[in-house]
């Protein structure tokens, strides 16, 4: 059974893999796509070995047909059509008593820290499974994981209809997130340095400026009369980003932090104690963001034809990584067929 | 009349100063007791100028009695007691509308903005007055404005009966802070560097560790069952300060930037990123906290007294300066004597 193996020092081949019946609790899903996260990027730089238990297949954004499964399973049955919630949590550290699994302090991230979904047939935990409806394509299913994740970034930002948003970074999350808090009624601006990926959002019906050509905090007072942003996501990681993220929000706005900073930023506090700005921070994903992440497909209120830029087989995923890693390139999302449906989808 | 003039570029002195009549909206108040803030200090230090019209009269954590009323007064009538809300907001920004006049874009602070309170009358509108009950005396009603500061700086981090609070920074701000977080059902720590400053709050019943002889992070460990703290106050402005902020908070606890950060300083995002910590910033205070502090004051549930550990007439007030600036010092508040009640208190 083929799969894409990663062995350590960004060493990934496309070779057989096991083919692991699953135990009583488990499932085997027979994997359609599965996107190129940012975190299979790093992985493939090698910044994440020492979360792996290698060689390992990589892959969590995913959609799949369960195929079979053990004699404890009770959620789903062969057939089923699912998408898959990466986090696996202990259900008894702290976060998990308080309720927020998704940042458990003993997190797996399934794909990650376990097996992932770039292979032929996944076998996993059931609890892992979210149902995807019939109306929803396994191509366009495969979106929802980094849509929940989009998701929410937007629900910890709080956002409401009326509300003006800037998006800071325009790749895949940030794209997703401004379309995501447009779905929620909110005006976006998205500012991004890439002229590539301005077009391509633009394209998508998003409103854009390039900070490097305008001025980022006049352009936002000018489209609020004055009064600064309710929300500013800052996805982009930089050190430009984090300077525009403390000055944009109004009086008592918010800034959404939802990056990953890899060293401790210089952070101009002083801007945003003057007009008590608030700071939350969004990782992960919730099971109930996936729900809402796989409504908004469903619904049609994300044009995921827009956002799967490339769809590739897995022989070719290195191709993939590739096109993802172009600093010149534009891609958005990079799907990997995995080969189980383009029968059952008859696309592509 | 004699005030304490101030000259700009650090010069202080006391002199005879206007005896302004009161305008119509305009109350004249005879000043009993001023306290020495922090801010009145960087004034001294000569870095405040520019927000000044000099030579002016300073402070504005003041009691007094209402002497002088304009003819279109309506709140107060000569012999009231009163304590001076500090907040002079525009009612027109977008802050003002929305409800946050207390962080208004054209906020005027009395005291430095306009003329203050150390002098033997201060005139000023009758909007700043705030009543202080019988059971308060003039002395600790001095104490309602910065202990206001410190109500709103609890309220802001949402402090709850049974929370576990760390409070970086044993100055007046930190340790006012912790004994409202204390009033306010908090288990309180208080980190700081001084060993007399330490000992000056243990005397008020505030637990204390010195995080240069103990590990801050596993002694609150230790203290909350490896959960961490519900809500950190971030009140030195110091770099060791900001680092230990990240990291000392449970999964969705809160971090309250309490101090004014002269710089950018580094923060490690990543560490608030992980367990979705939350940054709330708290500046001045609004009506409502002055009326708590006042309370807090009238309820004895903050032992003025040992919060007021220094008290000095007028004529004396650059040795109230030194005492404040005296880095081996363990002031917490100094209070000058403005001289019109001493008779109405009978003490000093």
């Amino acid at each position: 059974m083929k799969a894409a193996v990663y062995k350590g020092n960004g060493e990934l081949s496309v070779e057989e893999w096991k083919d692991r019946m699953p135990e009583e609790k488990e499932v085997q899903i027979r994997v359609s796509y599965c996107g190129i996260c940012g975190s299979d990027i790093h992985i493939l730089q090698g910044s994440e070995d020492h979360r792996m238990q290698l060689p390992s297949v990589i892959g969590h954004e995913c959609s799949g047909t369960v195929w079979r499964v053990g004699s404890k399973v009770e959620r789903v049955r062969p057939g089923d059509r699912v998408v898959v919630w990466p986090v696996k949590a202990c259900k008894e550290c702290f976060a998990c008593k308080e309720g927020y699994g998704h940042v458990c302090q003993n997190l797996k991230v399934r794909g990650i820290e376990t097996e992932g979904a770039f292979q032929y047939a996944w076998t996993l935990d059931e609890e892992a499974l979210v149902r995807l409806p019939d109306t929803v394509s396994m191509l366009h299913g495969a979106l929802a994981e980094p849509l929940a994740i989009c998701c929410h970034v937007v629900k910890r930002g709080n956002v409401k209809a009326g509300d003006f948003a800037v998006v800071i970074g325009g790749g895949p999350i940030g794209i997703m997130t401004a379309l995501v808090a447009k779905a929620a009624g909110a005006d976006v601006l998205l500012s991004e340095v890439n002229e590539k990926r301005l077009e391509k959002a633009g394209e998508m019906g998003i409103r854009t400026v390039n900070p490097v050509k305008e001025n980022l905090l006049e352009t936002v007072k000018d489209l609020t009369s004055g009064k600064g942003a309710d929300v500013v996501f800052e996805t982009s990681g930089s050190q430009p980003g984090v300077d525009s993220m403390v000055q944009l929000p109004k009086v008592h706005g918010t800034v959404v932090l939802v990056a990953i900073y890899g060293k401790p930023m210089l952070v101009d506090l002083k801007q945003l104690y003057y007009y008590e700005k608030n700071v939350v921070t969004a990782r992960m994903q919730e099971r109930a963001d996936m729900e809402q992440a796989i409504t908004l497909l469903a619904e049609k209120k994300i044009d995921a034809d827009k956002i799967i830029t490339s769809v590739l087989p897995l022989a070719d995923i290195r191709k993939g990584f590739d096109r993802c890693m172009d600093r010149n390139g534009c891609e958005v999302k990079v799907m990997i067929q995995c080969g189980a449906d383009e029968r059952e989808e008859g696309k592509a």
